[in-house]
């Protein structure tokens, strides 16, 4: 395991010191309840506030594809690809394969001269509910483009001819992917303890909350007329806000929340993640909960931006993630999904 | 809210005293957690084992499908309508609506002069994948007998027509409720403190989980010569295991692990919950996981029941529970779903 010598911390239980972020409800009672960790960070990449516990480490996971894009810009391969907001915005996503999704990547890569086979995300079915049915009805298979990460790993191929490395840019050893390496590390702040691979086979490397805070409030407090590395944070955190169904599509809180927000970027990442950046405050989001459960990391992170005051309380995007009045099969309300006090300050 | 006057636990919080039962690997190190309760009683209603905290307060949810069956026959409804023991195993289920669920229940339903209009189920697209798709190429919708609780709802009707109730038969004051509400309580031995509604509109009754594996294990010592309740469980439970595929449906957890052991019947219920019943052994099984979670309960139920001498940890269908070798999209393993230490032994 690469590096795995570097940090010597009780990493075994993401558990230890989790605290109660969200609530299920059914009737007026608590049916389940989600724990996990919350970090905020400040620019100067301060812990502002946290509960649970700050210095766990946790995988990212796709809440990370904006640190992953780093590298495509800053080596020069976004510029010479000729690439827009609209591509690192998909750099950045966890589309669900729609039309949307899939036809600005498929130019992409056939502009650069890649197919589907040359990617090594896997096949993945649609999520997008009318491109999902459509290719049931044409008795389809699904393709690697569909896969959700299909446009950071167009960024990867892009990078990769870039660099001039060899077709397997998803190793760990690859120059792809320790270029990768090279900009988490600086950004979190922190040495990756480890790393495992992800379900499109890139490598995720580990950080602590703290970690994956900073490099959030790092990409907030990045400037325009700042250094490369900054001019590359504020292209994609534009990106994303300038196309919020790009990153993620219609229906999903990536997607509804910034579109409900002025000038914030967020990420949601399997097993429970999810981050924010915040330019006006200068201040980076991570949330992580411990059983890996979506419907809460969006419900804690709907809580955590309301209380940042960046996000209305009463708009309909945010209802549903934060009290969506459960509703069963003939639609009668039988409880709720709740942010637990403490998150709520 | 019916009966919360009745007992006075501190109820506000499943995850008091829960256990870790649970945890998700990816590479070689955890990334998540998933935690609960579980409890072994006997045949006198005993507890053999536990493991986080057997007094927690748990909504059943469908894991109490065959107790809310006993009514149907205890009452003579089961006799006079000739239901035999497919159409109870239905009454068990949660299936997912293939053609094998669908249309016997059909059937029952069109010889008792029911339609699809009678159901209070609510419709819901069929989980299972080859009815699911060509439902979407026939542009069809899905129906109320398609909803996983569509057997037992016939059960209801039957029982309802028996009774002679007014057609609301999933209201909490309903004689059919009333009934089922009667025998949970006998059974689990306790008064049921509250209820919610349930994703099929019927009232969930709650229980401790003590209550819950002690109904388990009086399905299990019941003798098919005892009184009327005890001939009534050992036909529920001798249903089941005769038609594990219409108590779920091919590739769930609850068909494969009842084809992989003797005489053993398992029910899940949405929320985290497991149950099982031990004929052989006269024991009651029920686990909850306090985040709600199905790859977590159905890996602990199976970690319990090798753990009891009654499945063989090397079968394909306990595999797939306990380390199902997470593979990516494109079949890399990735990590593992396993049950912590504790639940081992």
């Amino acid at each position: 395991m690469l590096g795995t010598e570097l940090i010597d911390h009780e990493i075994d239980n993401p558990a230890r010191n989790d605290a109660v972020l969200v609530e299920v409800t059914r009737g007026d009672r608590v049916e389940s309840v989600h724990r996990g960790h919350a970090v905020i960070c400040d620019a100067d990449g301060e812990v502002t506030w946290s509960l649970g516990d700050p210095q766990a480490i946790i995988y990212p996971r796709s809440s990370c594809k904006m640190i992953q894009a780093l590298p495509l810009i800053e080596s020069g391969a976004a510029k010479a690809a000729g690439l827009g907001p609209r591509e690192l915005a998909l750099a950045c996503a966890s589309h669900q394969g729609a039309a949307i999704h899939s036809g600005p990547i498929s130019e992409w890569l056939t502009r650069q001269g890649f197919a589907d086979e040359d990617y090594r995300c896997g096949a993945e079915t649609p999520r997008d509910k009318p491109t999902r049915e459509a290719l049931i009805r044409a008795h389809g298979a699904p393709r690697q483009i569909h896969n959700n990460c299909s446009g950071k790993h167009a960024g990867f191929l892009t990078l990769n001819r870039h660099l001039r490395g060899g077709p397997d840019y998803e190793l760990p050893d690859h120059p792809v992917q320790q270029a990768v390496r090279a900009a988490f590390e600086e950004v979190t702040g922190e040495p990756s303890p480890f790393y495992g691979i992800d379900g499109c086979s890139a490598p995720n490397f580990a950080t602590s909350m703290t970690g994956l805070a900073r490099a959030m409030a790092r990409f907030a407090a990045a400037r325009p007329d700042g250094d490369a590395r900054e001019r590359a944070m504020v292209r994609l955190r534009e990106a994303m806000v300038a196309h919020p169904e790009l990153v993620a599509g219609e229906g999903r809180a990536c997607t509804e929340l910034m579109r409900a927000m002025d000038g914030v970027a967020i990420k949601t990442g399997a097993e429970g993640v999810f981050v924010a950046i915040l330019p006006a405050q200068r201040l980076g989001v991570a949330v992580k909960i411990t059983d890996g459960t979506t419907r809460a990391s969006e419900c804690a992170v709907a809580a955590l931006l309301v209380r940042l005051g960046v996000l209305d309380p009463a708009h309909p995007a945010t209802v549903r993630r934060m009290r969506p009045m459960l509703r069963n099969w003939r639609g009668t309300e039988v409880g709720a999904i709740r942010p637990a006090p403490a998150l709520l300050g």
